[in-house]
């Protein structure tokens, strides 16, 4: 019998750093206000008694980022292999610290903070995995399903610039004819084969228009509509009618549990959500309910990409789909997804990314590995995640982080600088 | 950085064997007649090109073991890792050919096929690539969470003997006395500290009798009642009062996710089974109407190790408790089942357990590291399951196999050799 023993101490954890990031952003506009001009990550690294390192990243607001600190204080001696270990050491460390620190300018706030606090971690400790094997990441959630994950063109409404700039590469796009350009130039840069419209900006018929127009100069890929549960069950209903057989699936179309339910026993639209359903305790009363159809995943606050795989496990069980969800995110939020999603049969929407709205030279990792061909990411073949740090670029954007000022996400404050009377009430429709 | 790569074939299959055997059983009573003088397994082994073998085990029954052979044609060439593909790769096998076959001699019939014959090639997997690392399986599953796992004691009604044989060292046990003896000899012998009895054999206030008399000889052990689907919602409704307080949890009183969910709705008694909740598409409608409150998982037949974790998830989720279910079995199926509950967070019951009921010097795998202390059996941890395949045992076995003439485990056939009359209409009572 030939077996390949490692020491126990190339798994055990003997250094944690945490490293708040800045870059830039665009000024794209959402049912609570508008991006500011540095979306906040974190970069969390791991490294092993041997030496060998793995790296994870997730949101960079003040009270999640002191959540991080304090986890990582308790994770020195940590087995990479002992997922139980990770939950039962990030449990203690935030105690009943757990309400707040959500980081996503209230659009999912109920998501659970353990999962959220360990997410990088666990991603991290499976980048380890991989190297100490020689195995991507894909292989140790299960082995991957497809060469490629499929990802979706992510429209937004914006501004031509930030206030007081000048036009940006995008520029504006605030009617259907400024977004089927943005669709255009988007899907004509990366291939995507699927569009999602982020709306709750303006008018339900202002944005039932901008899906005509989408529909109509993209006749064959599936549309998906996002407005951030602005609209009331009514106005969701109307929507949904208006739109009847142009969108794959309408995306929170109002708020909670119940509201979603309503939506859903009076239209044929599937209803996707990232809103309603966004921890483990949320899923029961929804699957009771009926309140969507499909869950939109996010390995960020559900708890990593094993509690990921739990989600799809339990979307299969039950019936419902799965596509996931993107926040702002740089390269290893990116292939962490690609790697999640490549290992998850159920998944069979495309996923969501906000790749596009990053400069393409602003990155903690070399991206070359993660470049789109056809709207899909090839899924990395090297062991771990299969992007490495690049500590000057970490080291630049840490910078830019201390220098920028921002701390916490506030779409809403950042509207308000321009439009003192911006309200956030919901339903807004 | 410091890696340890291992060559790709090290994980990969190159030879499949599949073993069927024959161990001694006794003559234990249940609601569909009695076990024949030997129980019938299968062992599964695999070897991957470099070498490194994993071993698997489960049942033993003609249909089953030509799916067992028809799926191992087609896993040279499975990467060890890839748990998706082992799934395809077995459905591939079967086909269409997916009923019957569970060989639980009618008490457990809705489980799937594809996972009852992945399950023994999973558990194999898992073996070899614990060994690739020098890990032991529970690593794999996400960590240990006790470093022992407790198992009840498993009470049955008995004959003396097998017909026309001298009686055997248990002797019979076929009323409260002779139970309490029996559950005192191997509480002795194994320390367990809850019991579980198998029902359905004599009229029901004969059983509740026999909980009585436990209840008295062992104040403080937690009782189960397992009748295995024989009574009608009335009679278990009946029982379940006679027996308020004295059960941690009464299992399967009665058929079918209506007939528990009917029983439920009626008792405070939580109810367990692993009859009606037997695979994944069983527990939408049992969550939905709430039939039971514990799942008694087996990795036999919900698809192996990894399967099982995802069972243990989708529970968590839905607050259903979890406890594990066990068939006559040896040393191989005991190992897995520890490493499984060991890194089962939500499993906090006592395992269920046939171990007492085989004969000590019968098993394929030196037994020596999962010996009983107080009950509990110390999780391996050796690289991989931690017990290794004894070929001469294993040729013993199978030659008794071959010798014995049992192909499919036949409970009411063996009772109408002694009661012809003996009938299996449901509800019994």
């Amino acid at each position: 019998m030939r077996t390949a023993f490692m020491a126990r101490n190339a798994a055990r954890i003997a250094d944690v750093t945490v490293t708040p990031v800045a870059f830039k952003d665009y000024p794209l506009l959402n049912t609570v206000g508008v991006h500011e001009p540095y979306a906040l990550r974190t970069i969390v690294e791991l490294t092993t008694e041997s030496g060998v390192t793995g790296i994870g990243e997730t949101y960079g607001g003040t009270v999640h980022l002191e959540r991080l600190r304090r986890a990582a204080d308790e994770l020195t001696g940590l087995d990479v292999w002992n997922l139980n270990d990770l939950i039962a050491r990030t449990t203690r460390a935030l105690g009943e610290d757990t309400s707040g620190g959500d980081g996503m300018s209230g659009m999912v706030t109920g998501s659970s903070a353990v999962d959220r606090v360990m997410s990088p971690f666990d991603v991290a400790c499976l980048d380890i995995q991989g190297k100490l094997l020689g195995r991507p990441v894909s292989d140790l959630l299960g082995g991957a399903v497809r060469p490629s994950v499929p990802y979706s063109a992510y429209l937004f409404y914006k501004w031509a610039a930030h206030p007081g700039q000048p036009d940006d590469d995008w520029g504006a796009a605030l009617d259907p004819a400024g977004l089927v350009d943005q669709a255009r130039r988007m899907i004509d840069a990366y291939g995507f084969s699927s569009i999602k419209l982020k709306g709750g900006v303006f008018p339900p018929d202002e944005e039932i228009a901008a899906v005509k127009a989408l529909r109509k100069a993209f006749p064959d890929l599936p549309l998906r509509l996002d407005p951030n549960a602005a609209w009331s069950t009514e106005t969701s209903l109307h929507v949904a009618r208006e739109l009847d057989g142009d969108l794959q699936y309408l995306e929170d179309p109002t708020e909670g549990i119940d509201g979603m339910a309503a939506v859903a026993a009076g239209t044929q639209t599937p209803l996707a959500t990232n809103m309603c359903v966004v921890s483990f305790d949320d899923l029961a009363p929804a699957v009771a309910r009926g309140s969507v159809g499909i869950v939109l995943s996010d390995h960020h606050f559900w708890g990593g990409l094993r509690r990921g795989l739990q989600l799809s496990a339990i979307c299969d069980t039950f019936g419902l789909g799965l596509s996931m969800h993107s926040n702002s995110h740089l390269g290893i939020s990116l292939a962490a997804m690609t790697h999640l999603a490549a290992a998850t049969p159920r998944l069979t929407y495309a996923c969501d990314t906000h790749t596009p709205w990053k400069q393409p030279d602003e990155d903690v990792v070399d991206t070359g590995v993660l470049k789109f061909t056809e709207g899909r990411v090839t899924v990395p073949t090297a062991p771990g995640l299969g992007v490495e740090l690049d500590r000057d670029a970490l080291a630049r954007l840490h910078r830019q982080y201390l220098d920028c000022g921002l701390r916490d996400r506030d779409d809403t404050g950042y509207m308000r600088t321009v439009d003192p009377s911006f309200s956030t009430k919901t339903p807004r429709w």
